[in-house]
């Protein structure tokens, strides 16, 4: 029986190519040509159907990431991995980050409508604006948009986008042959949108999409991004070191969901949790260490410096962070991340060095290394006191960490009555136990019952 | 043994949802929603591996094109089609178009590269510049942009996608996980491109894929279409409806190529044909005769008023085309296509209806009714005489004029010698006989030499 009155856990798997650890490449284990090995990411995608799991993620940035001298550099085009996926699994569902500055929104809604109809329904959209000025430089710009800025950009392509998917009435296709009549052409409607940032008339090529429209995704935790969650987010992912950062959060947001006039049921919080397993914890322990031995820290420390947009020499390895670092506002991009590793590292009293091992693994995401019922322990106590709807895997080695957390987690987890043992519906939205979004213009009785 | 001296010919597949018929929708066979369904597009992918066709193309533009209560509409983004296909096929080639208007070079390049890593080496790229004030609209603008102006942008467009697929070197992942080097980062490249339309710094975040970069093809027949496809085409997709203008226009373009200082037979140029295939002659007709009579006349007696920028009114169904129409100059996009129609109609001395008829299967392309050996003749005459160095299918009716063609007229086509029995080739340039393409940097000796 279950221990939280029936309440089910969602579980989403982030995989990043060898695995979120940034030196998970040079064991053993890894493929290093993984990252362009579609046939690795359906493995992977298996593995998570196989768990039961509610969706992978795989996330993006239209530029290059990193030094490829250092770590796999590129990827795939995450909507190309979902296709590929969506064919070759039957339920799992499948969520892609894509940019709303670097976007068109009639390019991308369609793309995303396809995802969803070649999936059966399964496919998720995680929305993100895009910080840095690398990627601007990819685009004809010489900087990034300001912070605000690209909100507001953001929430006008989400609404210019939900108008596309509903341009489409869902029973607009009539096929009948006698008649010649293939569509009802008055349930198929222009949007004429006119907005600050877009201008496009519609509708959309491509009929409304088995769940209405992808799942919508949401990961910023600065100020601008809560309020954008709020708004648009059916789930939303999320780096929390401590419970009670967690639970703040967690309060926060559903706070603002409600005050906004929606549910807060209907918004899913998925922490991040890296968990390092071994059968023993001292076995986890020492996968730990390996890996923070296998971390260049020359290339570790200048991007901690970057982030901190500091000097290197700013940076000493074996002090702790200086005392006069920029404040959250004067940062551009991933100002809620900035402000987490601030204080971890002021909160334990880190060294720079100490730092750079613990970001390693999740970038600021909260690493956990034990065995599986330690692993289980603390998704079902962040859970039962209300700090998650759920939680989002992210494993620092793949595909090992993934298998352990399936075979040797989940188990523990299903005993506990607190995850599915089989899935139970067909869609994304399904296992996440949201509904299908209704058509706007369908509901608002627009051209539809004008007739 | 061959009857052309061992010379190939080349056969793409175009495939449009349930045929290219406008009525082919209303057959019993046909499944109306086949637009959206996944499955349809990979049984018809296999059928034409089965029949070791080159490949298989699927055209694109940004809009919903034509009347949706008249014909299936909307179609799935065909990059996503692809991709879904490419993992569930081995060889044939997966071309695509996609629009040089109204996408961003550096997403789409990617997404190209992408799909060419899942395909392993079978991607193609239709390159086109859009036509068309509605899809215009879809993306901020009023009209569309004048024809010159876009193929200026579309040169610029293909020549930083080709600097961004060759950012990497073919050689530049190492991979030593024992020195912790994954990547000889001076082999992986900025680009820096500042050009009239666009500003891209890269690298692409894909690694060099396994053809170095998608097949290049072109379809636009238009004097600056021609010009386009001598510096950067491939393959090119043609319509023609008599051999006299086939041979002019093959031997038009090979001289344009020859003369920008490119092999000729670098470039395959495929005359589009819509074959209506019966047992019998009889059969064939009949078949051709049934879809004449579904075709709606109300409406293609619009679509083909507006293609000529004339009301209605000035079109008289029983008459022939009026002698004051708009010249070819005067007519923005689909230039080519405008005057083969009018051509056509002159010709022939055809009425407007009985025009209809004729450009209800193909739009344009050559429809030609008859047994699987009549095909296979016309193919072997156009072939030989030096028209084509192979050709677009385009069947009216999907699935069964595919099966058909693939049935009985490629077993004709190889006892003649004329086409491939097995594949001996694992990519799309392979098929077609054509080289990888050369790292235009490595080749420079630029950066990586100068280490």
């Amino acid at each position: 029986m279950s221990r939280q009155n029936g309440r089910q856990l969602h579980l989403n798997a982030f995989l990043m190519s060898v695995g979120h650890h940034e030196a998970a490449w040079r064991l053993p284990e890894s493929d290093p040509h993984a990252h362009v090995d579609i046939d690795y990411f359906v493995e992977l995608a298996r593995t998570a159907e196989r768990g039961k799991l509610d969706s992978i993620f795989f996330a993006d940035s239209p530029v290059l990431m990193g030094d490829p001298g250092r770590r796999p550099g590129g990827k795939l085009e995450p909507t190309v991995i979902l296709t590929a996926v969506a064919v070759q699994t039957s339920r799992i569902g499948l969520i892609a980050t894509a940019s709303t500055s670097y976007n068109d929104p009639y390019n991308l809604a369609r793309r995303f409508a396809s995802v969803d109809w070649v999936s059966k329904g399964r496919a998720g959209w995680n929305i993100v604006t895009t910080a840095g000025a690398d990627a601007a430089r990819n685009f004809g710009l010489d900087d990034t948009p300001d912070h605000r800025l690209r909100y507001e950009k953001a929430a006008e392509f989400v609404e210019v986008s939900t108008k596309l998917w509903d341009s489409w009435s869902d029973d607009a296709v009539i096929a009948d042959k006698t008649l010649g009549i293939h569509a009802d052409a008055e349930k198929v409607r222009k949007i004429d949108h006119h907005g600050e940032f877009f201008k496009i008339d519609g509708p959309l090529n491509v009929p409304r999409s088995p769940q209405g429209y992808p799942l919508l995704v949401q990961a910023g935790s600065s100020e601008d991004g809560k309020d954008f969650a709020a708004r648009y987010a059916e789930a939303v992912f999320t780096a929390q070191q401590t419970l009670e950062d967690a639970l703040a959060f967690y309060t926060d947001l559903k706070e603002r969901t409600r005050a906004v006039g929606r549910d807060p049921d209907s918004v899913k919080i998925l922490p991040g949790i890296v968990p390092v397993i071994g059968d023993t914890e001292q076995e986890a322990r020492a996968l730990d260490a390996e890996l923070a031995r296998l971390i260049s820290p020359e290339y570790a420390h200048r991007q901690l410096a970057e982030r901190f947009d500091l000097p290197l020499a700013a940076l000493d390895l074996d002090s702790e962070l200086p005392a006069d670092l920029p404040s959250e506002d004067e940062i551009e991009g991933a100002k809620s991340r900035f402000t987490l590793i601030v204080n971890l590292a002021r909160r334990e009293r880190l060294t720079v060095r100490e730092l750079i091992a613990r970001l390693g693994g999740g970038r600021g995401h909260r690493t956990f290394a034990g065995t599986p019922v330690q692993v289980a322990d603390t998704i079902e106590d962040w859970f039962a006191r209300g700090a998650a709807d759920g939680f989002n895997i992210m494993p620092a080695v793949l595909p090992s960490g993934l298998e352990r957390f399936v075979d040797q987690v989940v188990p523990i987890l299903q005993e506990r009555g607190l995850f599915r043992t089989e899935y139970t519906e067909t869609t994304l939205r399904g296992h996440y136990g949201l509904a299908r979004p209704v058509n706007q213009f369908d509901a608002a009785g627009a051209l539809v019952t004008a007739r």
